[in-house]
This record gives structure tokens, C-alpha cells and sequence, in this order.
């Protein structure tokens, strides 16, 4: 099985940015443990700041069993990543560390979430894990 | 580990209702595959359409590793249920079995979000296998 | 045929509560009035103050021909009450005593009417009986 | 009895116009057999697309016993229809083919609404009758 | 000095029409006694329930002095009779009988104002002298 | 005198739940307290989690001099209370522990309070022993 | 007659600020040329910056036939000043000097004008002496 | 090929209203123009201030092959026009001489748009033009 | 114990004031019942129409036990009341003589509620000797 | 004549994404077959997923005639691209493939549109040689 | 050079009020270490809590070459001093000692900020200096 | 003293751009007048259009005094600018060349401010030397 997970903005930053919302562990150091536990899983993994590399790797990612999605801020903001994720027939699945619903109020508006098939949000780390397993199982 | 799953309204009519949107299976069925896959978790399971029954089962769950919650249609409506999620130190995670965010706009606000440490939407029943996992793992 | 009257909350004040707006006659005199005008129609009756008994009264009537719903004041604020309505194949009329349009602004709002096939409103206990024609004729 | 029925704009397409909204039977036909049905009813008929035609006929309307109005889309616009209804003591019942709630959410305002006695929607040209049935019974 | 007072919808009505509200003189009386109290100006009249007449009466207007203008109803929804007045260089003069800020709240909103010269509202029929007024002094 | 109290949903937690909101003493002990300060008033008591049962404890309260009403959450939600209220003569004062204000911005909204003859909000229990003096003084 | 002129804040700028907008008159001078053109009736003036200084003197005008009150910016956030209107039964008329409607957005909501029992604005200095008209045909 | 074009209200007064934002040319000398451009194409032509009679030239546009229609003003308040638009299987292109969206705030909302097939707008009268080629090439 | 009262503006009028909102006592008399009644508490008194002198006098009140507050309008409307009680340890527990809730739409937003300790209101003068006792006991 | 045709994000998926709406045919082939038809023109091509090259292409467009804009997603929340149109001479027109007004609500904002001198929208591929032709004739 | 500062309400409690915000610095101190730092700037300054007084001494500052503004919590409901500011051809400069953007929502509206020539705030009393450096330099 | 100035999108465009809002001076040319001027200061600069750029600059800035950052249109629209600063403890201030609360409504809307710590407008490019001025003094 062949995954692609894709970061978003700032999350470049993870384990040092806001450690008390995100954590501090980095993400390359937890996407290495995954890889050693779910070793039949391929994990392809992008992280990019730009909303552009995004959507076309979500649009290019025709030979793949399955998306799983961070997109940090551009959650509340970008049109062009949902219209890449209904652009392509894979399946998207939705990741976010922190519960969106218990920050600011503009971080409940998604323009992501009605184009993705699952969304998995407050499990800090372990919803990249979760997201696999719902691909897996 | 002990964990206590409530369904809320309407949610007894799992198999059988709208079935495009929330499948065939009924959840009666899908619980014991569950509790035959993970013996060592004690799976406690309360279906009840009352939201007075569903708060008073939260706050009484003193003695349980977690909760998994699916409130149904009182999730956009139901201020008491988000009270008791407070009111207690268990940790509540809600499930929902279809994608809110790709139906009608009402669903798309959640009292319940907010107070919950963790939600996972959109993945069908196995969104519940996904929520024990979070426990678990 | 067989039919059945859901009466929701506070209507079993009928006759004494708020005369100006809802009249002063008690609802089963005149449901026996209604039995004895139409012998072939079998008139089933449910009055309760649970949101949850008219819900599973509603998924409940698997062997009526139709049902004529009176939510009351749940009309504004009862979303499972609508999912029930949109999880049974059952034709499902809506009757208000008072034009609700004419009272307070919050009144206005519906999210029952949508999920209904027909809204009569403001015939006072009229309403019933042309539900009643609707479903005979 | 003497009862008006007036159709606003558009209406005169019922039969040929989105017929699985509106059903493929011409008005006057059904008007008709009401006719046949309830000979001690006069109905008179108005059919226009004009909105002070409507408003003239109802505020002209001193000899009936009563108004059937469906307005169209004027519905959702017109403030002139309601003033005039407020400006007569006629009783005016609406009548709407379609249950308006279930489609755009532009066509859950009413300015009219508040002005009648009552409301009657979803029932297609049975409308009409159940309109007829109120006054006479 | 020649003036032209316009009268919108239902206005026909005045002196019959909810006389709590509106007084129960009848315009053209009421025009007379202007006409003999100001001799000096032509009062031309204009009664009509059609929004088009309304707009072409005032872009029609190339000779008079000023424009009395009372659109009824239309001042809260006619966006025509907007750009007919914007549409001119003659000074037009709203006048409304009743003071609109004191009924119901969409009577609030006025697509004409923005386009008068003036306005005067709640002096009953006096309010159309003092419009002449504001024009010969 | 004869007063009925009634606490709604979630105040059964009194003196466990959010202590630093609701403080740590039991109703049931405060209530002693206040009965044997005032002995001349008879204080009933019920406190119920569900909605249908407050209503009917307010209409069905024909025999006493006031109620004192804590609905809890369903101040923000419920428009059957606020009916229940309005249906019956007996003047209902509304009691709030917290100061709603400066809580939550949903909860700045109550069906409730139109329906009250008054409301006292802020002063924690002492707020009951507050609303017991505006009856009997 | 006896007639009370209140000016509020920022009209002792008259005939310097903004002339575009308000002209460049002084008031005082206007005031005079209408004391000899209305020798029968007595003007009264009053002028202040202060809220609460209109509002008593709204409230202690026992003795005049009537108010015209032009309250500048505070027609559109005073709700002290409307309370002081409806507490006396003087009859009070509003004149604006320019046209609220054809400025900017916020000063189209007045909380004045409902308390009022007229309105005239966009007339200029020439608004005043239309009220006073108002008053003494 | 034939096709209709329809211009609505206030757009007799082309060439001489409000001319920076409309321009000087009649439109009938224009379309004489387009007529001898274009003479393989049948240009009939519709002006009418009558939102009915723009509704009921588009329904009874049976024998055209696409309308091109510009309603002027109705465009933001005509829920009727566009019924019609929907109620008929003729291809409709709407054409705004000016550009709404640079204009006025309540210039952006239209009812039209949903409805019709395609928009050109702020192309002057040559947006007739390019509706025509839209239809032949 | 020594508390403050501060009566906001227009509340020199309690007593002749809309009366059937207010009642008919005026303050003074009934301030001087209360300085009987509870001779222990001393109860200084401000009336002032100037939001100036109300801020000023809660930031100024550095020896008293409590402030009793009823800013009257200024409720809805002033930032600067608020930020005085926020400025200040003393607590401040707000009064309204009628029921805000229970009036018009704008007298429900109140910027004072948050900043206060308490809130009692709509029960007449009464409310006043509630507030002493809320500090007293 | 030299146009600048600028295609924004996704845009590069035409022939393949979402073809029910945009249709099957790749843009580079629908280019080539203008160039081949209009010979006289010179089409210049951009097309990038990225704003800031969209804008830039925009302010260093100071060359060309006219500039086409199919800014995609980026149309209804980017006020940089619209800020660059504001920023230039150059007269730039709005093509949108589909029909905006007819799809999801966010899609009727739009940021470009005030900032374009003309829109175009809902015809497809053609919509680009209508636009061409709104310059070159 | 002469500049005027004014201090708007609550500003007298500079040092003593919310010291976490505002600092604890007395303004006056701060104002004369300002004079001695800038001796060929003339500072005069004004503190007052009447939003009358803060409007005429800016209407009256006929004298100086600008003016420093802290309205306070007059900034977000004042449109009387924003008429003032607009009034005067002085060029008025906008202090805010905490940033009011990083405080409650109701803080972000400003009636002030579009009427003057610039704005400065989060850099506690340093505000006031570089105010006096923008005029200066 | 090490500060790092970002201007955002469009600001390459100072000098030629809307030059009656900007000015005409080029910020290169600026700059060094600046470096001239504050000798002890180093001030680094980027400009770029990239949304990413600016996000990972400000990230990056792990050796500077201060930011100055002019985000230019993504002001409104970026939190990934925001949550970039917020991520990071130097302290950053905000200039705009323009005052954004005189321009369109749009412009009012800054999720960028309430993450910086000071924020300077409507100066032109002298806001720059005042930011630098706030951390040099």
C-alpha cells in the first residue's frame, strides 16, 4: 500500500513552534517510527509551505491508494486545495494535531473538509497513525 | 481498559436508515466483531435517544479509560451534552459516521466539538474501531 | 386507512393555555369528533412531551398509511425529530394551529417543514382535519 | 359560498413548466372539476402575472367570502400583496403547489405569509381543495 | 411653478385602508384643498399601482419643477424606481404618510431615499404640503 | 408561602462540576439551610435533567406563589420552557449560580428570560435565598 | 405657539464645517430671519454638545407645544435620547439638515426616529422651518 | 438563426441616462447596426419596463434559439424573471452594459445569474455583440 | 457597611415616567424607606445623566463595601462604564428596574453585564433592596 | 494586437478534471486553434498555480493590449491579483469557464471582478475568443 | 511647532488602572519627560472624560499644526468625534497604548480611525512619542 | 541593533502604483536614506510576493531585534502570516503605508494584527522610520 502525507505551512516548525498546542516532537522523527511499525505501508511524504506544491501534489498523486492531509492555516483560507482534492478520484483523508474547534473562531471554517472523505483532528501526532489505519484495516 | 461507547438519537436505526449516507450494518453486529478483535478492552455500550440519559452517562462515568460519543443530531443542538463533557476529567472523543462538512450547512456547527479532545468523522463505522485505536495505541 | 397523530409538547394544554391564540376546545373531544366524521379512517394518537417518543414514534409507524405531526414548539429547535421524518418512507404532513408566521421572529424558523411533504398552519383545529382530507381524497 | 382563487406570476405555465415540481395538469382543467365537485362554491378565478393586478383584486374583493392566493414568486418579494391583504377584512388562505421549504433557501421568506389567516403547501393542486375545504366546512 | 405628485400602490386605498394608520381622507379631496390653498402651483397627479408607470412617469418628467413622490410599498424592494429618479435632474421629494422607523422592521430599509433630494414621513397628508412647501418657499 | 424551585439539567453535579465556576456545596444542603432560615415558606424542590418534565412541573404548578427556575443549558436552547412559562399565570423568576455574561458568547442568548417576571444572575446559591426575598418581602 | 428648537453636538459648527454638506449659514442668523418671519410663535433654542443635556431638556419641556430636535450624530447611538422622547408626551419632530440616506452606512440606523412623531431631512436650514410648519398649519 | 433580445426596465432611456456609466448611443441605432453586421442571424427585439412581460416573452419564446437578456434593474430583485429563465428550455445569456460588481453593493446580488446559461458584463453595448457571436460561432 | 447606588440616566423621572413600565414611587422617597429598613448600611446616592460622572464615580468609590448600578440606557450602549468597573476592585452588581429581555431587540446587548459581579432585573424598585441584601448576608 | 491570456491554479487540469463542468478538451490544443483563427493576434500564455505570479505577470504585462484573467479558485480570495489589476493601465478581462452563479455560494464572491473592466462567464472554452474578440473588434 | 494631545475617559488612570495593560506610569510624568526631550515642540494637553469636551477642543484647535488622540473607549462608539475630526482641516494622529486588536472582538470597530491621518497603538505610552515624531521629523 | 524589514506582495510596485495612495518614492531609494540616518542599526530586507517567503522569514528570524513587516493585501487574508508570527518570541510590528480604515471595507479586516505586538498606519513610508524608531528609543 502506498500513502502520501503532505504538511503544510509552518508545520516545518513542528516541535519547536507552540509546544504547547503541537508538541515537540518532529514530524520526520514520528514519520521514521511509522514507517518502522507499519513496514508493508509505503509513506510518501511532502512538506511545503506553498499552497500551489499542495494541490498539484494532490492532483499528480494518480498512483497512489491514498491521501492524508495537514494542511495547517490554508485549512481556512484556500479554495484551490479543495478543488484539487475533487479534482482526483483518491481518497483524502484530513489530519489535524490540535482540535480546530477549541482555538479561534476562524479555525472552524473549513473549506477543506466537505472535499476529503474523513477528517481525524485533536490527537496531537497520532492521527497521521489513526489516518494510516483507517487506510490499512 | 475500559471504554464506553453512547449512541445518540436515532442511531438505533443503524442498517436500516438512509442507507446511502450511514450503511447497512447494524451496530449491535459491528460492536461484537469489535469486542472479538480487541479482548482486552472492555467495550461498555449505551444506545439511548434521551439527551438527559446520554449527560448523565457521561458524568457518571467515573470509573472508564474514555468515551466514545456519537450524539447524532443533538451535536449541533445540545448545550447540556457539551456541559457534562466538562463537567468531567474522562476523556471524550466523538465519532461520526458520515462527513458533516459535505452535508446539509446546520451540521456543520457542533456544540460538542469544542468540548471533545478528539473527533473523527467520515469514515463510516470504522470510525469507532479508529477511536478505540486512539485509546489503545 | 390508518393514520396517525403526533401531538409534541405543551399541546396537551390545549383548551386552557394562551385561548387568544390556540382556542379552547381539548384536542381528544375533538379527535372524537374527527373519528366519528370519517368511521373508515383509523385515527392512532400519540401526545407526548419527548423529543425522543415522537422520534421513534415517527421510525416506529411502519404500518401507517400517513402521519399528521404537530411538533409544537420543537418545530424550531428539533433536528432529530427531522432526521426521524427523513428516515421513514412514511408521508408526513405538518400542521400548526396558529399561523406561525404571524408571531415571534424565532418561530419562523423550521427544521421540520423541510423534511415534511405538506405544512398546513393558522386553521386552528381545522388543520387536522383538512391533514386528514389530504391523505383521504 | 363565493370564494376567489387567484394565481400570480408564472401559473399560467402549470402543466408545461417543471413538471416534476409542478405536475403536468393544466389549472383550469382542475378548476373545473372543483367546480363539478363543489357546486354550491362559486370560484371565481384570476389568473396574472401582474403584481398590481393581485393587489387590486384582493383589495377589490368586497363581495367574496374568501381568498385563495398563490402568488408565485411574488411570495418572496412583494410587500405590496401583503399590504393589501392587511387592507381588507377578507379571509385570505395561501396556497403554495410545492413545499417551498424544501427548495432554495430564498424561497423560505414570505412577506405574505404574516398577512394571511392561513397556509397550505406541498400538496400540489390538492392545495386548492383542502384551501376550498377550509372555508366551507 | 408645476409640480407632479406620484402616489405608489394601494395609496388608491387612502380612506378606507387601515385608517388607524393612514387617516380616513380621500387623496383627491385632500388635493383639491391644496389646489385652491396654493394656486399659484400646478399640481399634476399621478395614481398608479404599476411599478413601470411610476419609473417612466418620472424619467417622463422632463417640464415640472419637483416630484412628490410616495411609492407605497415599493420604497423598501423597487431598485427601478431608484435609478429613475438617479436617472434625472429633477429634484424629487419623498413623502410617506406614516413614520416608516415606527412599523415593522423591513419598512426600515428604502432603495429610494438614497436617490431623493428630501424626505418627510409622519405628518399624514400634511406631509405632501409640506413637500410643496419645501419647493415654493 | 408555598415556592417551587426547579433546577434543570447538569445542577444534580452541584458542588463536583467546575467548582471554580459553580463553587463546591450541594444544592440539597443549601436547600436545608434556606428552609430552616425561612420556615414560614414552604420550598418545593425538583431537580430533572429533562426538558419535558421541567415544562410540565411549571404547568402543572397551579397550587403554588412562584417558581424559581434554573433551567441550566436549556436556558439558551429550549423555546418549550419559555412556552411552559407563558402558559401558565404563576409569576417564574429565573436564577442563574454564574454570571452568564461573561461566559461563552452562546450563552448570552436565552429563550427564557422574555418569559420570567424577573432574573438574578452572578450571585453563585445566593442567588435562590435572593429570589425567595422578592417573593416574600 | 411655543415651539422648542434642540440642536445637538457639532452644530455650533454651522456655516464653517463641511459646507459642502451643511451650507454656510450660521444658525443663529437663520433662526432670527424665522423669529420675524413667524412672529406668533415663540422659538425656543437650545444648542449643546451634551447628550444628557438634550435629553432633560427633552424631559423638562412641560410647558412647549412642541420639539424640533435635530440631534446630529447622536440620532444614530443615543438610546438615552429616544428614552427622553418617549417619556414625555410633547410631540417631537426630527429634521436633518443633508440627506442621512445619501451618506455613509452607519447613519442610516437611527434609534431616534422610531420615537419621533416625524421626520425631515435633506432640506437644509429649510427643514427647520418645514417643522415649524408642521406645527402651526 | 433566430434570436431574442429582451431589455428591461429604464433601458429605454439609453443614450441619454446617466451617460459616463451607459454611454450616448441609442439602442436601437445599435442594433440596426448588428442587424447589417449580422444579417444571417434574426434579431427580434423586446423593451418593456413589465417584469411580467419579460417573464412571459421568455416563456413564450418557443421558436428561438437562445434569448439574450438584459433585465436592468430586475436583475437584483426578480425572483420571477428568473422562474421563467428555469421554466423554459431556450438557452438565455444575460448581458450587463455596465459592470455590476464596480457599482453600488446591492448591484452584486442576482437572482438572474443561477439561471441563465451565461453572463457578459461591463463590455458596453458591445456585450450584445459578444452574446450574438456567443450563439453563431 | 457602606454602599454605593449610581441611578444612570433619565432615572431622575422614576415616578412619572412611563409608568406602567417603572411605576409610579419616586427614588428618593423609596431610597429613604430602604435607609430605614437597614439602618446598619449606609447608602450613599448618585443620580447623574453624565456617563463622565457615573465612570468617574466608580473609579472614585475606593472606600465603599459594593456599588448598586443601574445605568439605564447607557446599558446597551457604553464601553467606557464598563471599562470603570473593570478599572476597579469594588464589586458591582448591576440592577434594572423592568425586564430588559422582555423589550425591545437592542435593549437585550448590554456591555455593562460582563463587567459586573451580578445582575438582578425586572423586578421594579425591589431590585434595589435585593441588591443591598446580596451584600449584607 | 498582443493579448496576454493568464490561466490560474488547477487550470492546467482542463481536459481531465471535473470534465462535467470544464469539459474534455486540454487548453494548449483550444490556444492553438485561436492563434490558427486569428492570425493578427498575438496570444501570449501563462499559466501557473502560484498568485504571486499571477500578479506579477499582471503588473509587468506593459506591453500588451489587453489582459485575459482566468484567476480559478483564486477569483474569490485573492486581493492581491485584484490589487495588481488596480495597479496598471492595462484593461484586463474576466473569463470564468463555468457559470459561478449556478455552483457553491463561496464562488459568488469575488475580489476580481470590481477590479476587471469586463466579465465573462459560463461558456466554456469559448468564453476565451469572446473575449478576444471584446479587443479585437 | 504646537501639538495638542487629548486624553479621552477612563486616561486619568493611568498607572493605577489594568497595570497589566496600560503600564504604570502616571501620563503626566510621561507628558513632562516629553516636553524636556522635545523642547522646540509646545505640548498642550487635555484630559477629560466628556466625549462634548474632547469634540470641541478639537473643533477649536484652530492653533496648532496637530493633534494627538486617545479617545479610549470613546473609539469604538463615537461618531460625534469622528464628525469633529472631519470637520477640522487639522491633521489628527491616533494613539492606542494596548493593541486593540489582540483584546475583546467589540475593540476592533473604530469610528475614529477613518477620519484621521494615522494611526499608532500597542507601543504603550511610546506611542505618544512617536505620534510627536511623525509630525516632527 | 539588528532589525529585519519584509515588505509583502505588490510592494515593488511602491513608486509607480496608485502613486496618489503610495506616493512616488521608490523603497530601495528610502531604505538607504534610512541606513544613512540610523547608522547603528542593520537593517536587513526582504521583499517578495510569496505568501511561504514571508511566513518562513519571519520563522527564520531567529538573530533579529524586531520585524517590520508589511504584508501588504495578505493582511486580510493570511494566517499563515499570522501563526508565523505567533510562532516565534521576536516581537514584530506592523506598518501600513496607507490608512486602511479609510479605504474599501475589506481593508478592515487584519488577521495579522492581533499577532504583532504594535502596529503604525497611514503614515506613507515614514511609518517605517517610526517602527524603527519604537525599538531604537
Amino acid at each position: 500500500m502506498n500513502l502520501l502525507i503532505i504538511n503544510g505551512v509552518n508545520l516545518s516548525l513542528l516541535g519547536s513552534r507552540e509546544t504547547d498546542i503541537y508538541g515537540c516532537i518532529q514530524f520526520e522523527d514520528y514519520l521514521n517510527s511509522l514507517r518502522t511499525k507499519y513496514p508493508k505501508v509505503r509513506l510518501d511524504y511532502l512538506q511545503t509551505d506553498k499552497v500551489e506544491e499542495i494541490a498539484s501534489a494532490i492532483t499528480g498523486a494518480t498512483d497512489v491508494d491514498g491521501i492524508i492531509l495537514n494542511p495547517g492555516a490554508y485549512t481556512h483560507t484556500s479554495i484551490v486545495i479543495a478543488d484539487a482534492i475533487k479534482a482526483v478520484p483518491v481518497r483524502v483523508v484530513e489530519v489535524h494535531i490540535s482540535n480546530l474547534f477549541g482555538r479561534e473562531q476562524f479555525r472552524r471554517h473549513s473549506f477543506i473538509a466537505p472535499a476529503c472523505a474523513g477528517s481525524i483532528s485533536g490527537f496531537g501526532l497520532k492521527g497521521y497513525e489513526l489516518a494510516i489505519l483507517s487506510f490499512i484495516h
